[in-house]
């Protein structure tokens, strides 16, 4: 389907992938971070390592409703203690004397001397007297440490909390919130000019004339990498005119960290982002990926530089294939898509010299089944889906049932 | 671990899950709803079907560069054809005369009468001639259709683009682009008030005495209901002082969709929301999971109200479990998570009673790694899991290489 020297120089999906994140290493500077508040980082990626300024939990305190006791008081048999003033959870607990038990709350401080916590459903009798009035409780035998949380068991102090490069979610900034943290250096978010071209390429709204399509690309590209954390600007649709094209670039290229266009790449006769790209440091080459094989990489007027082919699913399978790997590994954010394994619900064959991508659904049953076809014009088929599905290079035909690896989108 | 009539009368995940989307079911009405351009719809759930407005593709067209022949004049053994003017992606292409072949861009309209595409390379000579010069060209018999992109191959006009309770990532928004629309109707965003409990609790930043600790629910369940697209009002940390609590929620009240609590809903001394909730039309129960057993819901001054337990774990394992599948269900957004299935990196055992959560890390190889142990005050470990691990009713125990239910964080 594609000419011969394409298939024979096609560089991996691998080496692509490398190759843009070497494009874009140089954006990962000291001078590109900020401070910010937990909640504003959310979804950012943490800029150098966070060890614990404290212990978690920071003192030994209950799991459970109980009686803080010394486990040493208890016989085999059970033994009856006199109940202590109770232990409220924020309060700070006096020393336990020995034949004592202190009724505790989950979360509350084990009294210095106790080393063990009898949960109230096995207390004779099963609930706290009122405090203030004398009282006795029969508590079984139990092992010291038992339902005690001790001071460190989570984190000790100066224990790596957060590697630098981590994505922070919710739990993330769960745990700096938990220890005391209300700031957290982050990188920048990156600038990216993004650039649709084609003279058959109109803005949504306008009216559609015969021969021409309405500019998907550009909404899925934008939305894509916002959801990525990346600012973009969009450009005016470019026609294939390579000198307006040019000078758009040359516009907005001072303005911004990266400029990614979409169309244009591959070999017709009127590939609009290769003439707009002559003379400056960018290369045309092919990718043994399907689609999204055409692919343009390099500097415009020093600007790193990347060109997606024109399809939408080409644009969403390079971006997730090449950019986003990039953009994890250099600035920690977004998170890395996990490797999941999922089988086949349909047999499905692929090109074997290519790394071949499909769109699909995860059923509630562990299986994947495809949707739409290989088109990379499937833009419907595209909206049906919540997964990328991996055919590897080397691979041109898997059974229904065979496991392939799955990005969920 | 827990008292007996909480283990009989324990609800089940699914009717709690069930009961919370009732709960809210009243929040999604017509008049809840906005119109919003495409990229600010981004992560919102789709009010109402949008059935397509136009064909996708909206004409046929070609899905490689090449020759648009008439597939009826070329023979078994190929045949020599005259080439025409090439029609470019944009143009609209005049009526293809017998014997001839048009050089033909990949997008570019298909012209009325040809029924194929000749990719170039298949082409002799594999390369176009200068336009405006008279030249033949060889090519190889073709099946009718070959690379020809029927219009409305991917969606028809008419049929449902998108379905109502959609929710909006790129790819859906791609598809909205696509067919020419820019704006859409979508769910608003519901407004949570969240108020964390409890004397020990201190907000980040402050000295932290001894007994207490930092509050990381508020911080946890903020980014977590953020990035569900809910937008929160966060109370000042309440005391164990249920008059103070009372006060401060029937003042946030009004102003809300939904009242969350975190702590003070089991069945300890000093149990603040439950107190606070006296008199309110709340129920508090246990719920046969773990962690995240204690919960309350209801109405608070005639507003929605759902009381989590005090630990962090079990907030986020509380919301990921009851609130975001009723978010997801009434309202589109967020995604539902897609049920992965793994096999465990190592033994696991659990309460045969209980549905229990445990958290992980899912490995390129497609299983998955437990990462901590059972306790719900775990938040490093929660930290380092991009996964929760489901473990259910029914199962104590499974041995590594066991397939699990896992959903990704």
């Amino acid at each position: 389907m594609h000419s011969t020297d394409d298939r024979h120089h096609a560089r991996t999906v691998e080496a692509h992938r490398d190759a843009v994140r070497e494009l874009l290493a140089g954006l990962s500077g000291p001078g590109r971070t900020e401070l910010l508040p937990l909640l504003a980082a959310l979804g950012r990626g943490l800029a150098g390592d966070i060890p614990a300024p404290v212990d978690l939990p920071p003192f030994a305190n209950s799991q459970m409703d109980g009686f803080a006791v010394r486990s040493s008081d208890i016989s085999d048999g059970g033994t009856l203690l006199a109940v202590v003033a109770p232990i409220p959870a924020g309060a700070t607990a006096a020393a336990l004397e020995p034949g004592t038990a202190a009724p505790i709350m989950t979360g509350a401080m084990m009294p210095p001397g106790a080393d063990a916590v009898v949960p109230i459903e096995k207390a004779v009798p099963d609930s706290f007297p009122d405090p203030g009035t004398a009282a006795t409780v029969r508590l079984p035998a139990t092992q010291p440490g038992t339902y005690v949380r001790n001071a460190g068991s989570d984190i000790r102090t100066g224990e790596l909390a957060l590697a630098g490069g981590s994505f922070l979610g919710p739990g993330q900034l769960g745990l700096l919130a938990a220890l005391g943290i209300t700031q957290v250096k982050v990188h920048r978010r990156l600038k990216v000019l993004l650039a649709t071209t084609g003279d058959e390429v109109v803005e949504p709204g306008n009216p559609l004339e015969p021969g021409k399509i309405y500019d998907s690309n550009g909404t899925l590209l934008e939305a894509a990498m916002s959801q990525a954390g990346v600012d973009v600007l969009r450009a005016a649709i470019s026609t294939d005119n390579p000198d307006a094209l040019t000078a758009m670039l040359r516009e907005h290229a001072p303005q911004v960290d990266l400029i990614v266009t979409t169309g244009g790449v591959s070999k017709g006769a009127y590939e609009v982002v290769r003439q707009a790209a002559a003379g400056q440091d960018v290369e045309f080459l092919h990718v043994a990926m399907q689609p999204g094989g055409p692919q343009g990489i390099g500097r415009f007027d020093g600007v790193p530089f990347v060109g997606f082919p024109g399809n939408p699913v080409s644009c969403l399978v390079s971006f997730e294939m090449f950019l986003r790997p990039a953009l994890s590994s250099l600035f920690g954010a977004p998170a890395p898509r996990p490797a999941i394994r999922a089988r086949l619900a349909e047999p499905v064959e692929s090109p074997g010299g290519k790394h071949q991508l499909r769109r699909g659904t995860l059923l509630p049953d562990g299986r994947v089944r495809l949707e739409g076809g290989a088109g990379s014009h499937l833009v419907h088929a595209l909206a049906s889906s919540n997964a990328l599905v991996h055919v590897p290079v080397g691979t041109s035909a898997l059974a229904a049932g065979a496991e392939v690896e799955v990005w969920t989108l």
